[in-house]
């Protein structure tokens, strides 16, 4: 932590700073510049100090040096996290294809839906039983009739199934029928969810929120690996910003930014992170380009009829030649999509 | 609704689309123009038909006419809402000002805290027990014991007691405690809190997401209404935006914006909305004249030792000096900020 | 400047960025703390350093300590710069209000609306000449001969007329109109425009660019200064964010952050700011009690009608309304609005 | 144009707008719905209609239907621009390379970089002459001389010239050296400029200001255009959003967005886009995965010893491995980089 002073700082403003770092059990370096002195603050301890220092008189800024974050960071662990859960894998190398529809509907359409895709070489079928909708009047979600039909989806598939857990009540009947518990962009700040999803055995696809920083993803991920489960997917979505002609506005830059930080593999969702079909393929090839570890579509049979999200939904042979194509260029970069045909049929 | 189709849309696309908006149960009106058309559609429904009609062949976009929400709505209902809980007024004419600390630390920080701010002028006592923190190793709150020392201080002092929950689970232990149940913004698009501060007789501040559309924020309100709990007062708390010498950017034109769109009371906080102690003091006066029912602000005994959000807080002379400035621009504004004389004491 | 070196950094890499420093003509003082090292780098220059340091290998970050600029500082200059200009004076107590319509017309728009505004007590009359208009089909002003209308409103109602200047060839014929050269918001970052109006005897209004943070801002004035034009307003007319119910998001806490950094005058406007003409009056009124120095208005005699801006525009009665009650308001906060009766017409 | 009333809008308001829209040249028709009426207003006019509407009594809203720009739209020229110039062909295919350093800072640095650069197979060499810098005690550049030393960068290797013109008076000098002019990000809407590289030969990049909308840049380029200058590239060089850990935010999902709607080819900046080396090479992948028709990346024989930009310049080697990579790449989505040796040297 580096206490930068007012220029017009007296000596006594900076030596109550000197005591107040000691106090909160660092060592205080004075170092007295040109214009103004800064007092860097040592030691190993990063919680929150900013805030107890930067309110101090005659005080300027408070810069913090070390990352907040702790066991995601890659100074801690370097080698990269592999989430493997049934037939999904995520990092380390192959690329996990999650596919389906936004909302699960109805028995026809997930069946349909998860062999089109497991066909296509998905490795997973997301489906949302439960919905989180900006409207009180929009379609909610089958709940627990959802999951009992996305569980029947994989029973006959072999998909690993990634679906939304949106409440820690809902979090132990959820875990009893996914494999992966997705933790929603409005939620990504919802602590008490994120502790609740630390304690389950199943693997966790954590979505950025739409104005979340780097940091604040980390350390959301360090509330559920610090109740110990290990297994944390990244996913970045498309974040707020001025522009009105996506969605979201997906920035690809993550991947790489996060691989130099953290050893959590990144999902990517163009879907989500464009919001309209046609720029879906051109994106889905630009975040594999970009070293993404796992992609996240959604895909309906027929997405004009969808209850939710059809205008940003592949249709099956549009996800088909999405697919062709990402193998090719996963192989182009020196990697490979998993393929279908390694998963063992239930 | 207004499906705009391509300017290459064939006559069976435009047909198809006619036939789309009827079977949502809305009356087409096709419109040709020099260059393309356009289908209205025509109806009182408002349920996301934007999502099913966007994703037709040849559309190039859907137009809604009618805002999304209905219950918030200035046009159901015109005259504007007061929310008058204990001592604390907010809505229709008086100013209501609430005042305290980030967190609940101690008996002496809340109790001394309630005095100082009841005898400068606010009606209402905030602190937070369960504290939302991006950083899982930071100070989380004293839970129910805060819950209990916050209504030691209403029984002291008869200030309203405002303080934030965040999970279903505590919604009825903090209901017990508290006036007004606090939904931050973090927590602004969690449907399932929303639903059950629906549920209790207490008031609710809802707080905007750091990156919630004015519709987003009216539709979460209208989630608490739709449950039947008219006590609702919206809080501008800033917004994430590229400005950094800012905690948050805040935008004081969701005052007269909102009393345009709803009849629901607008509280601003210009704490969380600056960051900065320095900026605390303009920003409070220039949220009254643009209009604010309401202020929330942070004061601590000694903010270079909170706990929390010290940078931001306000001490008690500091504060002292804000509510007397405030008093004689509410007057000017032709407005009056409601007076602690007037709270009965318990 | 503060080199923050990566946990991994070898003793080569630092002793490398050590040499750097020196090379750059700063002191080098090496700080090893228990996970990294950080390297302060003290002296009195503050040119871009941070580009030369940051890509040396084992960085991890550059902190720069000092504000980029200099003659713009209150750390240089403490006192309040007071802009008088004919019978405009804005900063240093007396609040300056500019009105007039986007684009100068016609004869006859022109001097009505510099009779109505200055009856309403605008000291300023303003109006586009030179119109930078998004689509190259749009109405581009008058051009000379609405200069020339300008001139002739200052005529009879002895009021200072503010003109946008867009381009170095023009610089020389508005200065020679004008009393304040505007350089716009799109403009903002058009250093060889910035050095052109630094080198003429007007005044400069300096509109904030609609993504432009406060140092970027500063350093744009610091380019007028250094041409040693030391008459320099600045102006916030709202950013780019994600909001999409106003034009842009005007946010005011920029006049308390300049009053502490700069010692220059800060106007706002809340046409542009809010982009709706229901908006301008309330935050018109906040902008006052946030402590602006000046105000610029659109007003037209019929915006519906206006060619230009005219969603924002306010009409005549309703300029002298907002007008009246910003007088009462300027009064409680201990300040006043310049009388149009102090004014010597010519 | 759609013109939305206000629920509570009266028959005479209704007329009242009926008759604008006619005296605007348009048709109206008026649509009347269950909750409100709507006005829509037929016709082949585009010019900011919006503004003359908007401001009626009782109109609630103005949606455009049209795109406001012509020439740059996919509409009136459905076939690809392909932009070809010396060496450089952007657009129709071929992927082309514009590489070298931010800043020309001698003969060594820039022979040197573009032989370098050309070997590993850019086609165009950059270089800043004219720099336009954020601080006015920065480096601004060599201006002519360094002109001249693209020049004779270009006789030896033959590889086009692209460098930044920031004035309309250095608009003659820069085009008798340059092959393509290059209108930077905070120019992008200095419509002075734009009109003077619309009367030149040399082909022009455009790029995006850092808060420019689609329609804001293709309404730019509409002014290059539409002075006769077909020769315009598109260039997205980030955006300005609250995500701080990379320089800009680059989102690539405005390569397919602008082949939707123009027929300009789509050249992407990785290097200002991310502003760290270590993420130019996956968002390098990335924008050819995504379909853009060029890039433009800084290289530096020795980034950090460079005059600017260095923390995001690529070295000769790691420039080699990406161009090496990149067209690997481009041949598994079926596309190529132009290559080297099929310039013909000066």
């Amino acid at each position: 932590m580096i206490v930068v002073m007012e220029k017009s700082a007296t000596e006594d403003q900076i030596e109550h700073m000197v005591l107040r770092v000691e106090d909160l059990g660092l060592k205080a370096h004075v170092i007295r510049g040109a214009e103004r002195t800064v007092i860097a603050a040592i030691g190993d301890k990063r919680e929150h100090m900013k805030e107890s220092l930067a309110s101090g008189s005659g005080v300027s800024d408070v810069v913090p040096i070390m990352a907040p974050y702790k066991v995601a960071s890659r100074e801690v662990k370097p080698e990269p996290t592999q989430v493997q859960v049934g037939s999904l894998a995520v990092g380390g190398g192959a690329i996990g294809v999650i596919a389906g529809p936004c909302s699960v509907e109805d028995e026809e359409q997930i069946m349909s839906t998860a062999r089109a895709v497991r066909a296509a070489g998905a490795t997973a079928l997301r489906g949302g039983a439960f919905k989180p909708r900006t409207s009180p009047y929009s379609f909610q979600g089958l709940k627990e009739e959802g999951l009992k039909l996305l569980a029947a989806a994989r029973e006959e598939t072999g998909l690993a199934v990634v679906t939304e857990v949106m409440s820690t009540e809902d979090v132990e009947m959820v875990s009893n029928y996914a494999d992966v518990l997705q933790v929603g962009a409005r939620n990504m700040q919802n602590y008490r969810l994120l502790e609740a999803v630390g304690k389950v055995p199943n693997a966790v696809l954590l979505k950025r929120g739409a104005s979340a920083t780097m940091d604040e993803l980390l350390l959301a991920a360090e509330y559920i690996l610090n109740e110990g489960n290990p297994n944390v997917m990244l996913c970045e979505r498309g974040i707020r910003t001025f522009e009105s002609h996506t969605r979201f506005t997906l920035p690809l830059a993550t991947v790489p930014y996060l691989h130099n930080k953290t050893h959590l593999p990144v999902v990517i969702d163009p879907s989500h992170g464009t919001g309209h079909t046609s720029l879906v393929p051109d994106m889905t090839y630009a975040a594999i380009a970009a070293g993404a570890d796992g992609l996240i579509l959604e895909v309906h049979p027929d997405p004009e009829k969808a209850m939710s999200d059809g205008y940003q939904s592949l249709n099956f042979s549009q996800f088909e030649r999405v697919m062709q194509r990402s193998k090719k260029l996963a192989v182009a970069m020196d990697r490979v999509i998993a393929q279908a045909s390694e998963i063992a049929a239930g």
